[in-house]
């Protein structure tokens, strides 16, 4: 094994530390946050911090940092209160990735990236209509960190569309039939394979394998 | 698709609507949780809500639940500012569900799933032996969500050690190499696959795949 020490950490590259850092949570989630300005303009951002905080009411967070590109996403989801979550397949990687370019406020991630925009009657943000599972968000509440300058932002989710052979009695959604993608670091995709489906577990006996 | 609105949320049984609401963040992580209390009980608790805070400093956050089985996790690494982050890969994610089980806290999940404890001088939290790829973290911050009794808990990655071969010159960790597992809902293991890594996105022009 190599150990990296906190010595080491300090002594890093920026990039090499960013890149380092993004890393370090392992395999995380990717999807693009749909926004849509006051004024209508509509907005498409990669995040990879998205992260279960509750059932009941049933609670997404996500992470914003403190940097010029996300600040459009941010504005716009606490101007107008709402925000869609679109999960990615492998042929819309390229054209997620790429709203992650320092677009200008007034150019759409849509148009610029070929995705079409996709709206539910009486709800103000633009859903991915290529994504094929996606979830409308109300805004919950918002944490700032002060150690960093980053943003905590809380949701409800208030509509969720997925395909319907994904949709199973139990409440699961099957990510391998959708060929949900995966991510590390800033740059780098995965697919995803089964490895299984543990019984609950009990501390008598190790779980076994339910598929 | 399929859509289901907030009134079909509120509709769904318990053990549905947490089997659905833990499913849609998409593809997550997971890991062991490591922390020793001040009398020297070693304590694992698998976790999927570990999330990048920031680069530098190097911070990471995860989220505990109001319920008793983690609470072992969150008033060890508050008595002591410490605690383990053990990444997975096929070989110990029965071992790892198994740590889910409410095991009394007299009891080690080390010693009851079967997993080694490997100590790293001057840090008190234990990492799993078995692991390739585990972080030393360091307390750096609690946030409390009102909106549901969940904790918001920061820290600082003090120490990484990791299979030789998985680090690369630019930081990157070989998540495919280390083969990482992932999951989804409670209960859900993934291997990963590659798909690609994508060039630094530029407004002009679409990504193209660097590897």
């Amino acid at each position: 094994m190599k150990t990296i020490t906190a010595a080491d950490i300090a002594a890093m590259e920026k990039l090499t530390r960013v890149q380092f850092a993004t890393s370090l949570p392992g395999v995380k989630p990717v999807a693009l946050i749909g926004t849509r300005s006051s004024e209508g303009r509509t907005n498409l951002a990669p995040f990879s911090s998205i992260v279960h905080f509750g059932s009941n009411p049933l609670i997404l967070g996500m992470v914003s940092r403190p940097d010029v590109a996300e600040r459009h996403t941010l504005s716009n989801l606490e101007a107008t209160g709402v925000w869609t979550i679109n999960h990615l397949h492998p042929g819309i990687i390229e054209a997620a990735h790429h709203c992650s370019a320092r677009f200008p406020s007034e150019t759409s991630e849509f148009s610029a990236t070929g995705l079409t925009e996709h709206f539910e009657e009486n709800f103000h943000a633009p859903f991915v209509s290529e994504s094929r599972f996606r979830l409308g968000m109300e805004f919950a509440g918002r944490l700032d960190i002060p150690l960093n300058g980053t943003t905590l932002i809380l949701g409800k989710v208030v509509l969720v569309q997925v395909e319907e052979a994904a949709l199973a009695t139990d409440g699961s959604i099957d990510l391998l039939g959708l060929e949900a993608v995966a991510s590390t670091a800033l740059d780098t995709y995965f697919g995803i394979t089964p490895l299984g489906r543990l019984s609950y577990a009990k501390p008598d006996r190790p779980p076994t394998r339910i598929s």
